[in-house]
């Protein structure tokens, strides 16, 4: 596939956005990443975007935003896979670009939750479990996150304060991205005490949802030698997998396949192995997906994932630091929108912009975003070059 | 770009599938796609729907379908554009085989819109037009194209009973088609006396929604030398253009410039021109769409759609033969697979298997798929080789 470059890169803060649309909210993600790249005018628009037509009454997401950004006239296209609904608008505009059709495109991860009442986005979110053979039985999507979380602490022996580290890194490194959702320190002691959601996952288990857009700018890396100084970042691995939609019908519902399946193939494409990976984007929803999510990609042996943050592994200076920006427990999960943050957050940590929590020296990143339960897992590899 | 082929294509029946759940439904299209094409295994899988999490309360359909199908671990991903979501998620498809990355992609259209009251459909429907600065008028989606159609009339001084033939050529052409919605012939007499939906639109100016799917197989065209005898279907032209999302906001709302857009850069990529088109299947959601369409593309002088009508020139034997398998308005509009129906149908017409209603020597075809009053258009062009 044809070499792909970051060219630019933007981000809102999440929030609860009473003032804001989605229309304004999307359109300054994509005007700050136009104006990081320093280009007004791109090919084509791709929207990664989750629950605009239930939530927000707005569908053909693309064409809306393209009037609003003044592409007028140009491509554009509503790109959706639940949660991962994010990485897969960068895949599809990354598949464009590198078929040469296109020669420049937008990706904007776009996300206006908190327009409705709150059950009816749990509502919205249970569509990405199986309608037909999960929600049917009134379980709910953190429901079936929980499902998972118990059966692991069962099979492996784990107590449910051994998950803390998790969400103790997220929230610490949150409080140096000013994007952040939270910024406010935790400790093992007000994890355990916090009110229970979905037994065994209780609120610093799971990620808080949040009114957000990310965007990134992607064009041919060969049209650009250097970027204003900057390390050139391109996407060096780019896959995507599935799994089953339904839990339940996961030969192993503690491993998730869609990871291991797409990281492997990222790491090929991409001609590295998981120790070059200096620092890591994972799909922390709930903290049980962070164990899952290391395990599947290789860094610790099934059933050790939580290991890794009790041994500190996780942390900046650790051998595989993950939620450098807060993660999706702490600089929030506004759903569509996630996947492009942990992209943006990544080309930060390439580019040697994340103060605080800056990785020293790093120099290939990865995001991996997750849909519904595991069921679409899409794994990008970017280098500074 | 890569040449593409179209492989297999498959469809079902569109009507109100009572005993077929929406997971049948898209299975059955797919299935009969791969078995069109003898494979057994595809590499990849896109879903065009604009629906489903509404209507259906699910998401994340590209896994749903790939899970279903059997393709487990397979690349999987939805693709929006309100009604003009099939032909968008060919070109996302088709630019990821281009692209190198994937070898062989699938893409089924499907909706299944019988499964809410129709008042429920009437509103998740209006979702293409702008939420915030039309729907908040109270309009509905027919509103906004009624209000087309008057100023049409209006304007160039025609009167309702001119739009007829667009709906009789439709109807008598759908009842050679065993997939169609609506098999019943009607006359200007019936087209007049038909119950009004929004004046001036009537029930014949407008298409009947419905569920269904159909599916496609696309390959690079180099992998193929014959198809088992017969022509090879490449994608000559693919395209798509914008809009703003609401009507207002165009310079002239009687032209749809996305549609003359999206079909000039086809034409160019093909290296044809509008009079090499031996078969057009049009997006006649509404009649007085069918007249914008054949405006915009260049076959009549703008408001002179209607005369193509009236002069017998849209019938199979006619200049530019539409709807030939009963197009939008009686082989249906199940909304996000209307766009590969049409593409099924033109590939049908360059194979020699349209009987009563071939065009005789059919060699090249076009398809346009239109989301929203004309925000999103994709023209597509098929050539048999």
């Amino acid at each position: 596939m044809r070499k792909i470059a970051i060219l630019g890169i933007g981000q809102t803060k999440i929030d609860e956005h009473w003032d804001l649309s989605m229309r304004e909210i999307g359109g300054n993600a994509a005007f700050a990443a136009m104006q990081d790249a320093g280009m007004e005018k791109v090919d084509s628009l791709f929207v990664g975007n989750m629950l605009s037509s239930t939530i927000n009454g707005q569908s053909q997401l693309g064409t809306f935003f393209s009037d609003w950004i003044g592409l007028w006239g140009q491509e554009a296209v509503k790109v959706e896979a639940a949660c991962a609904s994010g990485a897969a608008a960068l895949r599809s505009g990354l598949m464009a670009v590198a078929s040469g059709d296109i020669d420049s495109a937008l990706v904007v991860g776009v996300e206006k939750m908190t327009d409705k009442a709150g059950h009816d986005v749990t509502s919205a979110l249970a569509t990405a479990a199986d309608a037909d053979y999960e929600l049917e039985q009134g379980i709910s999507f953190v429901g079936l996150n929980a499902l998972v979380m118990r059966r692991y602490m069962h099979e492996f022996g784990w107590n449910h304060e051994d998950f803390a580290p998790f969400s103790i890194n997220a929230h610490a490194n949150a409080m140096h991205n000013p994007f952040a959702r939270l910024h406010q320190t935790i400790d093992v002691e007000t994890f355990e005490n916090s009110s229970t959601v979905s037994t065994p996952i209780n609120l610093l288990d799971a990620s808080p949802t949040g009114d957000g857009a990310a965007a990134v700018i992607i064009v041919p890396a060969e049209k650009i030698a250097a970027m204003n100084g900057r390390p050139r970042i391109t996407v060096a691995g780019s896959a995507s997998a599935t799994d089953s939609i339904a839990v339940h019908s996961r030969k192993d519902p503690l491993f998730l396949s869609a990871a291991y399946q797409s990281s492997k193939k990222a790491f090929e494409m991409a001609g590295v192995t998981k120790d070059d990976i200096d620092v890591f984007e994972l799909h922390d929803a709930f903290s049980i997906m962070a164990a899952l999510s290391l395990e599947a990609c290789g860094y610790a042996e099934k059933g050790k994932g939580v290991s890794l943050g009790l041994d500190n592994e996780i942390l900046i200076d650790g051998r595989i630091p993950v939620c450098t920006r807060g993660g999706l427990k702490a600089r929030g999960h506004p759903v569509g929108a996630t996947g492009i943050y942990q992209i943006v957050e990544v080309a930060q940590q390439l580019r040697g912009e994340c103060g605080e929590t800056q990785v020293d020296g790093a120099k290939i990143g990865m995001a991996q975003n997750i849909g519904g339960s595991g069921a679409t897992i899409l794994t990008h590899i970017l280098k500074a070059e």
